[in-house]
């Protein structure tokens, strides 16, 4: 995942506190970091840490900012240990001043390009992409130092998923990748132009959406106004992240003019079709669930309720429960009404199944608190294979999906019946044939194959 | 408000992480304090401070603590400043050992009862009323020992809401007022007897559900076991506070035998059926109107959407806007869902109005977002009196429904409709005759006159 | 120990800052804790930790106070727990209005003076001999409500040590008790009184030393001046701590007329004629040692070095050390300088000899440093017996000189020779004859036997 | 300034806790930032922060650190902002695996490398000179896979001071540069090598001190054994800078052969002689002065007295005062004895006189303590010229000895007399004749003149 948002000001006015702002509202796509660059044409200035936007960020930091082009992150870590080296934005100093670079995605070739680069003597202080996009970026620009075309060049060499924002000099700088993996849009209001992974942001800071970023598209905005031009390898057809839709992005933003909000929705009454049950009432696993079973109560004609109540005082610093108090933690999280589930035939609705223990004790709760039946329906399909472009492999490879049946699965956990969506039925919610579901189906819209046999590789 | 929490364990196993988790799950009772006291029979250790449950304590305050009878006390400040002098539990030393005590409510009388005890000499360090209750137990205990008959006349002369938790000796009390403003029940499991002002955490500690503590009673636990008293001064009919199923407790609980989702989800049918009006789609202002919409769309058929979205990140170390930045402040905490609410008629439901600004703002939202129509409804009827039981009276000074009509408030936050629960919808809704209403019809179950000219007295 | 600072303005201004440096400069009397209350007449604020006092303190804390009488107090542990109910000043609401007491020594008789309170309904929150001395002087002003009476009153009730600063109504008392244990100064400049249990708080405010308050002397302070009253019980001939010479005021005080660097320089060479050795240099154990050592220098003219290296960025965060790195420990502290010892006689000075363990350390280092003989002379006489007037007893009961004589001492520590100053040095070196020197020879000022079969009874 | 320190273990034994302890003994020569970087032949650890070792370092980041070969650092910010990045060890990845750089002194000419390597396409993302020196080892090791070879040929680029330890694979590499500008020096036990900036920080590991590294010296530690190199370009005579004497290191050091301790009184005692003066007591500006003042007395037979004491509890957390407060902040952190300076002619000695507003103050306040006379004696010469090897250029300028006679100082601050040690007799006080005097004398050991026209330039 990973959050990016950047503004450059016509006007000149310092949009620190904007961006501080942006990134407060996209903070669901990342809790581990936080960072902004902030450029005045000539300096860059940052600031980065460990923790939420506002963990991270107090009056004193954000004053120690000034500028009229800024970009900020928000990061969750997909590559690298979570330390400050690997937060963002990357700030570098380089023969061509300073420039700053965040990133949005996975390169599938990274570590390819890694390889390459320190044979000609470079060396590397983080894990992140964005260091090596850095470095390619500063050899292009001493073989031609317009930017767009050191950019393009560098683009060139890039396989896999990049939202992309850039400071240099007086200039901001945003990519969309070829397969518009990863979503990226455009705002406006007088004074400005502002980029961010979500819409939602752009809401937030009260400023009119203009438009998606389009896959394979770079835009260059400067003193002069903005331009767009289009990479040489943009693809005909986009592969964008399904994901998005299902689980990362908020239901308030609308991706490549599709509602994130109807989409989930849409899932809800999919998954009344394809696996119908007789149950008395629908309730969400909040907080993921609650719009499936939205959807869900409309097409099957079924009460809606919030039978599992959230404790919204969970924070991070809960003290660990003991083993035997496990469960405890569980219940403490998601408590059961049993005035709803006594008795009563139960449509849970989640988003995923990992490894099969929360779920497993979420259903003992239900059923101890009296439900007859209790049926578990997963609002997005199985997932098989590994995503190569921004999702977080350790999470992927313990899905439970990957080696059960929906009868060993509610076996195992303890439901009544299990029931995945169906791809096509994702299809169908989503209203698009330009998305990458390699995980999916394992149809990978860029070449994933590893040239190294470390083993240890990400691939 | 404020929340209790009690165990008396006949194992003597140390109880002070089933009490810490039990104020976990009273947190939304109270989030300005919390506190522990434990007794091992003869000794009482405590622990106490401002902030939530997890901040006051970290596993080495808990490791400080240990014995077989434990109380806990979440607080939220209704009289005196939030210093830890007015933290609870009280604790105190006296001719009769340790004694803690912890308190839910507002006692009417207390000034009354202070004046009278400072003038025989007592000095007090809070504000609390528990200081005052200890001072009143103690000259009690000099004149006859018997803690039973020393904690009943006690409670003679006690007017107003108080649900209490005392440890004595190797002795638990619990107690509930006469008219039972306040809940407190009661849970067992094989080896102890729990007290919680909500069932809510019984259900997390993993303990059945006994009964509530009737209004007037006063329960003892020691080593032999539980044993109930009535107080002389019970009331044949009880005056429980309505705003426990509106708006205090969390909706997993259950309370003198109603379930407060229920009266919530009661309350949204009622609302549909009292003020109906032509809407495309019912939004609740998160999260307090949610059950409130589920019922609505129940009972009026109209799709439910959560139209607002609430931004989960939000928290206390929110670096404060500017006044220029107030309106991306609210958007920051709730972003209307434009998708949603473009060229449709709008149903949005609340729990209160308070000067009317927040709900100025959320309207204003709906209206740019695109909404065609913005109807408002208050899921409880209009306060117009204070309260002198329990509930912060800075708060209900400036409800706006004191002074202005459905139609002025209308006009001032620019909504196209606004209406307030009935006062015989919410008696419906909730389903008992025996509530105390007075902050909605000014009846008041206890004498409230005061005896006091000063001025800054709380009445 | 503990230390306190008063102030009266008259102009009526804010003194909240200046009590604040006053106990910066009496922080050497207490780590453990720090309080502040402040007056303007009628109420009284206050603020107090735990920790010392910018810890305890920000702007934010100080900004809440304002009021032209104040009271301080640092606080060092002598009974009861360190918890925040134990910190001082002591403020408390009665009949009579706000009342806020510090005190600095030990009440004998508290322990009985509880008791007959507890039997008369009273109750405490804390183990503070305040709290006892707020309770016994709110019965004296119900029966008499004048203020001086009252608190004339409770002193003669009292049996110990105590220099007590205490707000009442717009009146600032100080009391020194007939004994004059502990000492107690009064402070001028041209708008206000200062009380400071030391004269070097005083010149760090900058206000001009005035005089000792004597033994047994009340001085009230209100908008009319400053009045003075003699105690009855007030002693001829006072009894002053010596160990405030010895250990714990600071070099730049003046106590009673005697410099209290001076008495430690006089030790010194008194040291050097009682305890004559061959030694090539004399060096401190810093930093109780220095101003003994630099006496000693003077009267043995043998050159002075400071061969022990402190580290002076040890603080309360240090790791500490696994059992192995022990040693290494007491080297980070405390490293000597091995040019300096290599071949030497070397006499080191250190102000006491708790249980050896850091002394046997420091000797061995000293030898490992190539020290040919190293000789330690302490700078205190032996303490035999407890102290019941204000010093942690803990402390003095493990002092190894109870038990062992100066050469049993210096074979089990590894030292060449080991001498303590004697009685009578010690009496010649402050030049008083009214001391204190009950720890030193059992001749206890004040009646100490004890009325409780208890046990843990402090004495 | 800045130290560094490093541990080479045969026996594999985890050595981080060690370099810890290490960098505690070294705090004095940096309080700005920590960090330790810890390798085990393969893979390196890191981590580093802002504030105190023991702020930097819990129990917590220490355990996540484990290996046989470490090098940490302590900084003090000459060149760059004080942030995360510019802490070090400085730890790269490159095409030869991880390497970890410490480096203590300024290198000259870091401006020049870092242009070159910038037009060569590198990038940087501090502003250390450990950076710059990272980029060209890896560069050469490009060339030469040697490492004896690469870093031989890295230092030969390098003009100024650098004291370094390197870790690479398996191997740890200590230099000092040809002018021996800043200490290095070597210890040993059974299992291991150590290199630290002073001597000290080996006495508190308690490891034996086995020599200093010679100036334009390379020792190599790998798993067999030390071996030694000489630089090509190392310097007949040394040209170690003579400030680590007088001011910076602590004087328990021994560096170079040259007990700190014992210059520091030697110091003295020529200021005894070259500007005598009739006084009654001398007393050190604490603590810098203290044993310059040590060496004075010796000299000139005159008492040792400390009548400025010094608050030990003043720390980073004191609350800024206000404009009018100014004066007492300076006397709450150093208060006179009027006692031991009434009436008094005194001699005071103090390091140096930054801008004189301090010493101003001391002068005044030791007036206004009574002293008939106050002379003023300065432990250095006057410096005239900004140092290029390491020490903060802010400070020099701003020296008052550039621009005012003695007369004219001692008139300004209100001594009655000042003088400065002469440069002669410093150079008789360390006795040593292969001193970097530079800043006394303009006679700069290495080509200092600046390439570039930048005016920012830190020359």
């Amino acid at each position: 995942m990973c959050g990016i948002f950047g503004i450059y000001s016509h006007e000149k006015s310092n949009i620190v506190k904007k961006v501080y702002y942006g990134l407060y509202a996209l903070q669901h796509r990342g809790q581990e970091g936080a960072g902004i660059a902030v450029g005045n044409g000539k300096e860059i200035g940052f600031y980065k840490g460990l923790g939420l936007v506002p963990e991270v960020f107090s009056n004193k930091e954000l004053q120690n900012l000034y500028g009229h082009i800024g970009v900020g992150h928000v990061r969750y870590s997909t590559t690298g240990r979570n330390t400050i080296e690997n937060c963002q934005p990357f700030v570098v100093n380089s023969s061509f001043g300073k420039i700053a670079i965040t990133h949005n995605g996975d390169i599938v070739n990274s570590k390819e390009l890694k390889h390459e680069l320190e044979k000609k003597g470079h060396i590397f202080v983080s894990t992140t992409d964005s260091e090596v996009i850095a470095q390619l970026l500063v050899r292009e620009l001493l073989k031609n130092d317009d930017i767009i075309t050191a950019v393009t060049n560098v683009t060139q060499k890039l396989n896999g998923a990049y939202s992309l924002l850039i400071i240099y000099d007086d200039t901001l700088i945003a990519i969309r990748d070829p397969n518009g993996f990863k979503p990226l849009c455009i705002g406006k209001d007088d004074g400005a132009y502002y980029f961010s992974s979500e819409s939602c942001a752009l809401d937030i800071v009260d400023v009119e959406f203009e438009r998606d970023v389009a896959p394979g598209e770079m835009v260059v905005v400067d003193k002069n106004g903005l331009n767009t031009y289009k990479l040489p390898n943009a693809k005909e057809k986009a592969s964008s992240c399904m994901f998005e839709y299902v689980y990362f992005a908020r239901p308030d933003s609308v991706i490549d003019g599709v509602s994130v909000y109807e989409v989930r929705r849409n899932i809800g009454k999919i998954l009344a079709r394809e696996a119908p049950e007789e149950v008395d009432i629908v309730s969400p696993v909040p907080d993921s669930g609650i719009i499936f079973s939205q959807g869900y109560t409309e097409e099957a004609e079924v009460p809606y309720y919030e039978a599992l109540i959230k404790n919204r005082y969970i924070g991070r610093t809960f003290i660990l429960p003991t083993q035997e108090e496990r469960d405890l933690a569980v219940r403490l999280k998601l408590n059961p009404v049993k005035y709803l589930l006594k008795d009563k035939k139960v449509m849970l609705i989640d988003d995923s199944i990992v490894r099969g223990t929360t779920s497993g004790k979420i259903m003992k709760m239900a059923k101890k608190a009296g439900a007859k039946k209790v049926h578990l329906r997963i609002g997005s399909p199985r997932i098989i294979s590994p995503c190569f472009y921004g999702i977080d492999m350790a999470t992927t490879k313990e899905l439970i999906a990957n080696s059960k049946t929906d009868e060993e699965i509610a076996e195992m956990i303890g439901a009544d019946s299990v029931a995945y969506l169906s791809i096509e039925g994702l299809v169908e919610a989503i209203g698009r044939d330009d998305l990458c579901l390699a995980c999916l189906n394992e149809e990978y819209p860029t070449d994933v194959s590893c040239k190294f046999e470390c083993g240890n590789c990400k691939k």
